[in-house]
Parts: C-alpha cells; sequence; structure tokens
C-alpha cells in the first residue's frame, strides 16, 4: 500500500492549494527583485546566494508555519525545523542562483511537500519564463494549470536525436571524479541541452525533453521531480545515493519518458 | 581602412532602425503563432521546419524587397536573391526551431547586414524571453535599447568557475569527428550551459555568459554574433572555416570576453 494513501483527499487538496499560492508569491518577490536590482553574495563553497533567495525562503516559512504549525521545513538557506515531523516543506527558493544572478532567465523556486519521505505535492515555478509545473498526488501533472501527460518514446526513436537535459560536467566532479559519467551520456545521447535543475527538471517533466539526469544534488533540489514526473505518467529513478561528509545525503536521478531513463540508468550501473 | 566606413552615418542609421523593425514584425508573427499552434516538418537532413519559419522569412524578405530593392538577401529557408550585391542581409528567422517547435523558450531570429562581408547590423531577438540583443557599426551594442559593454575577465577567474556556453555535442560530429574538441572543452570549462545559437549568442554578446563556442554552423547562424560582440568590447575568432560538400560554408567561432576567448582558441590550434 502506498503510504500516501493515508492521507486524505481535503488534506491533499489543502496542502496543493497552499503550495500553489506560496509559488504565486515567491513569483512576486523575485519578479520585484529582478525589476530593481539585488545584492550577491558567495558562499564558503563558491556558490552564490543573494538577499533575494533569503527573502523568498523566509517568507515561504512564515507561511508555512502559519499554515501548518505541526509540519516540517527543509530549505536551502536556513536549518530544518522539527526534522522529525510526518509532513516535510522541502524548498529550493531560487534555484540556479548563478543563472538568477547572471539573469538567465531558466533559473526558478522548487516546493515540495513530502509525506514520510514520499513527495506528495511538487511544484517548479519560473518568474521570468511564466511557466509553473505543478503536481499533487494522485491529481496529474499540470503545467499553468492545464494536464500534461507523457507518452513514451519509440525505442526505433532512441537514435541519438533524442532530447536529453543533463547537468553541466562540474556536477559530476564535485564530489568525486564521475566526469567519465558525462562523457558517455553526451556521447551516447548528442542532442542534449544543459540547463540547472529547475529548468531541466520541467522538461522531462512536461515533454519538452524526453528525458533529464541531475547528478549529485541535494534534497531540495530534487524534492518536486519524482511527484511531477509520476504524475505525469512517467519513470523517476535515484540513480545514486550518497552522503558527502559536511555536506551531507546527495542524489543523482534520471527521469522522464520510461524507455529512455531505463535506457539512461544503464550508464550507471556499468 | 575598415571597408564599414565608406558607409554615410545617415545609410547606417536608416539600416539599423529598419532592422529593429523587422525584429518587431517577426517577434509578432512568432508570437501569435505560438498562441495559436503551427505546423511542424522534418527537412531532408533530420532538422526541423515549421510554417512560421517559412512566413517570417517570406516576410522579411518582402520588407527588405521594398525598403532596400538593390540589396540581397540570404536565409536559411529560401535560395539567395541578388547574391553579387554589395549589401547582403542574412536570416535565420527562428534559429533553434527544435526549440521552438518543443517551447524551449531560447530560440529566436537572427538578421543581420553585411556589407562586402563586413557586418554592418546584427539583431538577436527572442520573442519569448522579451529580449532584443542588437548592434551597429560604430553605434555599440543594446540590449532591449539599452547600451552594454563588456568588461575582460581576469585570468585568474578562468578557473573552471568561468560560465562558457556551446553547442551541444551533435554539431562536433555532425560534419566530421570533432567530438574530442567538445571533450576537452568541457572538461576545461565544466562551469557550461547548452543552449541553440540565438541564444547562446546572446549570452556572450551581453555578458551573461563569459564566452561561447558555437560549431558547424552555416553563414545565417553566425550572421549576427561578430558585429553584435565587437560593438560590445569583446573579440570574435572564426576558429574554423570549411567547404562541407552538398551542404556548403560551414563556421565555427569563439566569442565573448577576451581573454577568455584567446584561451579557448588554443583547444583548436592543436
Amino acid at each position: 500500500m502506498d503510504i500516501r494513501s493515508q492521507i486524505s483527499t481535503r488534506d491533499l487538496e489543502q496542502f496543493y492549494a497552499r503550495a500553489l499560492e506560496m509559488a504565486v508569491e515567491s513569483r512576486t518577490i523575485i519578479r520585484a527583485a529582478v525589476a530593481t536590482g539585488f545584492d550577491v553574495k558567495k558562499k564558503s563553497d563558491g556558490s552564490y546566494v543573494t538577499n533575494v533567495d533569503l527573502k523568498v525562503e523566509d517568507h515561504l516559512r512564515g507561511l508555512i508555519q502559519r499554515h501548518f504549525p505541526e509540519h516540517g521545513i527543509i530549505g536551502e538557506e536556513y536549518p530544518p525545523t522539527r526534522p522529525g515531523a510526518a509532513f516535510q516543506w522541502v524548498m529550493d527558493p531560487i534555484d540556479g542562483t548563478e543563472d538568477f544572478v547572471y539573469r538567465v532567465p531558466t533559473f526558478g523556486t522548487i516546493l515540495a511537500l513530502h509525506y514520510r519521505g514520499q513527495p506528495v505535492v511538487g511544484i517548479l515555478d519560473h518568474p521570468m519564463l511564466d511557466l509553473c509545473v505543478s503536481a499533487a498526488y494522485g491529481m496529474g501533472t499540470h503545467k499553468n494549470g492545464e494536464r500534461v501527460m507523457l507518452t513514451d518514446i519509440d525505442p526505433a526513436a532512441i537514435d541519438g536525436s533524442e532530447r536529453v537535459v543533463l547537468s553541466a560536467r562540474s556536477n559530476f566532479t564535485r564530489f568525486g571524479d564521475d566526469g567519465y559519467l558525462f562523457d558517455a551520456i553526451t556521447r551516447t545521447h548528442p542532442n542534449h541541452r544543459i540547463y540547472r535543475s529547475c529548468y531541466a527538471h520541467a522538461c522531462a517533466a512536461i515533454g519538452t525533453a524526453d528525458a533529464t539526469i541531475d547528478y549529485a544534488n541535494r534534497i531540495w533540489d530534487i524534492a518536486a521531480c519524482q511527484i511531477l514526473t509520476e504524475e505525469a505518467g512517467g519513470k523517476y529513478i535515484v540513480v545514486r545515493e550518497e552522503e558527502v561528509r559536511d555536506v551531507g545525503r546527495i542524489y543523482s536521478t534520471v527521469f522522464g519518458k520510461r524507455t529512455l531513463v531505463d535506457r539512461l540508468t544503464r550508464h550507471f550501473n556499468r
């Protein structure tokens, strides 16, 4: 039995509605900041953070606290709240902060609700693309409110023209020496694009790409893509999962159209 | 002496103004088509073409014909007009047609005017990103009408975090076996993104990326990027140029911030 079937439809609908409201609010904050400008800093690991990342996470934490005071919260910019709670909101207020800083419009907000480790609600919101991809358990995946379904790829169409989105090579060498995987994937699937997580995940969930490979990311990066893909009829696999000292748990995922996902996971079994 | 200094300022201003008008018209046609839907076909080389590519090129050819009846026209979708003329309009009505078909918003219109082989006006217009990058000889590069200038990259900042945009690996193997160049560049510069030409070129011209490498493309793909980069104070190099049988002349280019462009060109000298 799927543990998520314990959640009442009424609760599910309320969680989903609140999550969509939160995405609208984060979009409003981000669009205002793009118009007026914002402060940029580098974190100790060399990655970027802006006052907008902090402001969005702060604001969403406040909303969750108000609506669901018993739920836990895991976010990129602040320590976890109520880590023992069954319901956990997981968020990356601005995924692709470097792209945000340089005004590449594919950055976005990742927001999800997990129940005992299983995803219940997932949202990827792209303020500059006017693109919100959302899903809730049993309710399907939606692109700006319109239902989307993935049809599987014909195996004969996996001939090099299949559309694959993946992480930059720097992801593959971030915590180890896995650049050979990037090399193998880009050779076998040469019609690829490289974006950061948020838009990369949206591409696979709505069929803009046939599949996406996101390598070596944190829980807030991958929080929404499983439910978004599965509710669209696609397949989601965690191909690598490990604990990295002083960093935390790292996940590598492959998701999108089933037959291509199966083909792509082979790279990780060798 | 730069041959382009033979052109009067009055003529230059007129060419530039007309080119900007044409970009507005192509944007209008494309946005309407995105809203209503369009027809997609595959060409004999496996690439996509839509009725919108044809409609935009048709419309722009008509405008050029009316305003500048003595000028030549080179476009992706139709045979050249007046190939002997000193002034040549060069266009790709929709660059990144595959992305356009799948609604990846980074596709766009490339439009340029060349005078005896030298670029005089260049425009990259992205209808879904509300991003128009334009330049005219001696008049600077503009992003939605605002002047942009590139500052060079500090050599010490070329440490793997530099932002490089490049073509997919399929470009490097399209007319030969140059995948090793893709492998070498992605290893040396692991913080990369992969987009199609139009947005890839805009990134280097306005400093969104530090440099762009576009491999094995036609004249209409690269028609605007030289003047856009040079008028912004950046550097543009053709690293490969060759005649491919049954295809035509193929160009590979590197452009953006000077010091990084010099570093990137080394990959092609070996």
